[in-house]
């Protein structure tokens, strides 16, 4: 089944430890994209400006992105500058430039309407409520945030999360939106304000998923998928996009949901980010194949499993 | 079969946020025995002083641990004062009394000697050596350190770690260690310095064992298990210690060692882990059963597997 992703498509420009890239392609949306694309149908709504041309459409054209939503405006993209020299775990931001993003009205598509997906990838909580409220279709919706709207638009945030049924954040995020220092009590807390399922990011320790009650001083439903322990970290850019991205295009590909098809998508959400941090941008999804990725799972399998 | 540990046996004053405890019984051959010896036979080889009484012995005499190895001397036991106030993760040390513990001569009973395992916990690496010496018949040597060991006495360590069958630290240490701040490239590094078997320690988020050599950028041989997401951690002391408590004993356990025994070992090593942080100090290693550790084995499979 389709999925319909609203977020953000840039440039960035990024060093690390492997060196330097120039205004490559990037945003959340981008890494989102080309990773569910491995798994099904990918609708993107975003904006962009003058700079973004064929070159960079034909990244999403090649993945079979449909890319009708991507609205071309007066002005410049989003553009984002960032490091990770010193810690390949935290970005450093140098300069952010919203752009053409700033005043960025999300426009859906007729096409898109009947998608029964829907991310809502990390941009204002204004703007994700109302591409929910344009999409009652959908049945099921996931979405991203950051510190920057937690602290500064909780409001708007709050009444987001009443209508996600799955939130993806980090820890630090998970503990300050609920202001408690416990991940598994803060878990708890940020379940009760409305998600069905949270999944934590840990970066290089994986990720969590937490549901349900907690019984015995013990998360009851909770599922660790770790991350892949890599000789090098190139990139470390768009992780955990791409981690969402595999983790809901795994989902989303699937006829009938369970709980094992959760716990598959913990598993593939971190193969697709275990990829994106090879090469600088997105220049690893760009080139994956199926069966890399099924044999990557198979590698979480024996990372994880006792018999 | 049995294991002989050597290592401290200490009082130690704990400050977390969950309270404070005076002079409890520490030391990471104590949370090393008491994990262990819900799987095996296990002898300890500490001094103490006078400070020392029937009550403490009487924690080690009621899991069937070995004590004639706990020398006793003339002064006061070492002790350890220190607190996790601000991050759980990590101890700020408000006082290290090393008293008899300055001169300690390891001395090995004749009853130990025949001891198949042996766990060299974190002590002089001069004094790890001097042990894993005297004890030619062990037939699988695992032993911890930390860094000040790593810092200033690195020749010393160098000489226990080619002695070493399998080497448990923690990220910092291993990175210190290797110094080499990528993970995998670290534990590479560690693996050629001796030790078959490295086992980092992740404390929230569980450890990896990594063994044979890389391909393709991917750690070739590694497994990972999680730690289990707790709604309250009472004390994080004695974490590490009762985890390679946990994961030896199960390995001295079995007739025989596959990898399977090993993986099987983590979770147990995981297991113990997350009972000792729920209580100060020893508190919940006293009491344990069988069929919590095995329960509680169950949750960490539920946490980890697919299917």
């Amino acid at each position: 089944m389709a999925i319909t992703v609203v977020g953000s498509v840039a440039f960035d420009s990024i060093e690390t430890p492997a060196g330097r890239r120039e205004r490559c392609l990037g945003g959340a949306a981008t890494y989102f994209s080309l990773a569910a694309s491995y798994f099904t149908d990918v609708r993107v709504i975003a904006v962009v400006g003058e700079d973004f041309g064929p070159r960079q459409l034909a990244v999403f054209n090649a993945r079979g992105i449909d890319t009708q939503g991507i609205e071309r405006a007066a002005g410049k993209s989003f553009f984002w500058e960032g490091s990770y020299l010193e810690n390949l775990n935290e970005a450093k931001t140098h300069a952010t430039e919203l752009n053409v993003f700033g005043a960025f009205e999300p426009k859906i598509p007729e096409a898109y309407r009947d998608s029964e997906f829907l991310f809502l990838a990390n941009i204002d909580p204004v703007l994700q409520r109302r591409v929910r409220e344009a999409m009652p279709n959908a049945r099921l919706v996931a979405g991203d945030t950051m510190n920057y709207w937690i602290k500064d638009h909780r409001a708007a945030l709050l009444e987001v999360l009443k209508g996600l049924d799955i939130l993806l954040i980090n820890d630090t995020e998970t503990k300050m939106l609920a202001g408690n220092n416990n991940l598994v009590q803060a878990a708890r807390a940020v379940l009760a304000m409305g998600p069905r399922m949270l999944v934590v990011k840990h970066g290089e320790y994986g990720a969590t998923a937490f549901h349900g009650a907690s019984k015995d001083g013990v998360a009851a439903k909770t599922f660790r998928a770790p991350a892949l322990p890599l000789e090098e970290v190139v990139d470390p850019t768009g992780a955990g996009d791409s981690f969402a991205g595999g983790f809901f295009g795994y989902i989303a590909s699937q006829s009938k949901i369970t709980p094992a098809t959760f716990r598959h998508a913990m598993f593939y959400g971190s193969v697709m980010g275990s990829f994106a941090v090879e090469r600088f941008g997105t220049e690893r999804l760009q080139q994956l194949s199926r069966e890399e990725i099924d044999h990557r799972f198979g590698l979480f399998r024996e990372l994880t499993h006792l018999d």
